[in-house]
């Protein structure tokens, strides 16, 4: 159950965003950057990179949606992204890819335990710097949003179907496609 | 010396953000609405838990620039900070502030950690379920904040005058009264 009252139709996140929609705006706005807009990544490979840190923070709902998503831009590949979660150095993706993750799960601790060498290794695999960039962001962000979500103890379902459903239309129409819902009554508030 | 070319005129976050405007526009909305934003929460109160969580990741550079600009709204009381970062319990500072302190504290290290209990004694003490709320997000935007500032090897100055200097300016102006300067060219992206 939720710390403070959230509309329980909404899951995850998405109770917080419609009881503060005023912050719902710029988080929502940050996601469709990094994981929807332009790249030279493609949505797969930064769907993962949220998946990957929002599975080491132990944040279910954020890994099971993030991870939907991922499988849904990978041709539903869900082995490839469970993979990727319990070990992505075994993962069949590209070796910039998983210099990247190293970055994202160095972020995913304490940004400090980055090192020149890390990044050196990412740009000999083809890293630009507005990859490395964008990982350190992506990484960071979902630090934010599992921390969100955790802190307010939002319900999250636990049927892959539910994400399965939600993905397929994120991976159609983006993270701005899905409007915030009228602001619930703040009680106490 | 940073990660990736940031141009050197900037310091901490805002070299991250000429970086990379897109993003640095919704990064600051988000600033901009939980700690300057309308509140029933002052903005002392607000710097002091961005400060606090920043302390604790170890991130000098926000925990430099949020301490200073705390200190601005708070009559320029700098050993008042100091004392929210090394042992809030002492602090003179209102109980229900220190139940938040509490929630904030336990979402730096995990959002799982906050209890029901912490909640309630928080709410005894007359927090609204907005500003529990807002201090779960506050803290957890912190840790995005930290990450990002941390993960790219900012620079920043260890002058203390230099954060004073720029928290006068927050403090009057907030955060969208500084504008995000012109992207600098990305090499290699």
């Amino acid at each position: 159950m939720p710390h403070i009252p959230l509309p329980p139709e909404h899951i995850g996140i998405r109770g917080a965003m419609a009881f503060r929609p005023e912050t719902a705006k710029p988080l929502n706005e940050i996601v469709e950057i990094l994981l929807a807009g332009p790249s030279t990544l493609t949505k797969g490979e930064r769907e993962l990179i949220a998946t990957y840190v929002s599975s080491r923070n132990c944040t279910f709902f954020c890994a099971s949606i993030h991870g939907a998503i991922a499988a849904a831009h990978l041709g539903g590949d869900e082995a490839l992204v469970k993979q990727v979660k319990t070990d992505f150095t075994q993962a069949d993706i590209s070796p910039k890819l998983k210099a990247l993750l190293v970055i994202a799960g160095k972020v995913q601790q304490d940004g400090k335990l980055v090192t020149t060498a890390d990044v050196d290794a990412a740009r000999k695999l083809g890293a630009t710097d507005l990859e490395i960039h964008d990982t350190v962001l992506i990484a960071a962000a979902f630090c934010m949003y599992n921390r969100y979500v955790d802190g307010l103890a939002t319900w999250a379902p636990t049927d892959p179907a539910k994400y399965r459903e939600r993905a397929a239309k994120v991976a159609r129409e983006g993270y701005l496609g899905i409007p915030v819902e009228v602001q619930a009554a703040r009680t106490g508030a």
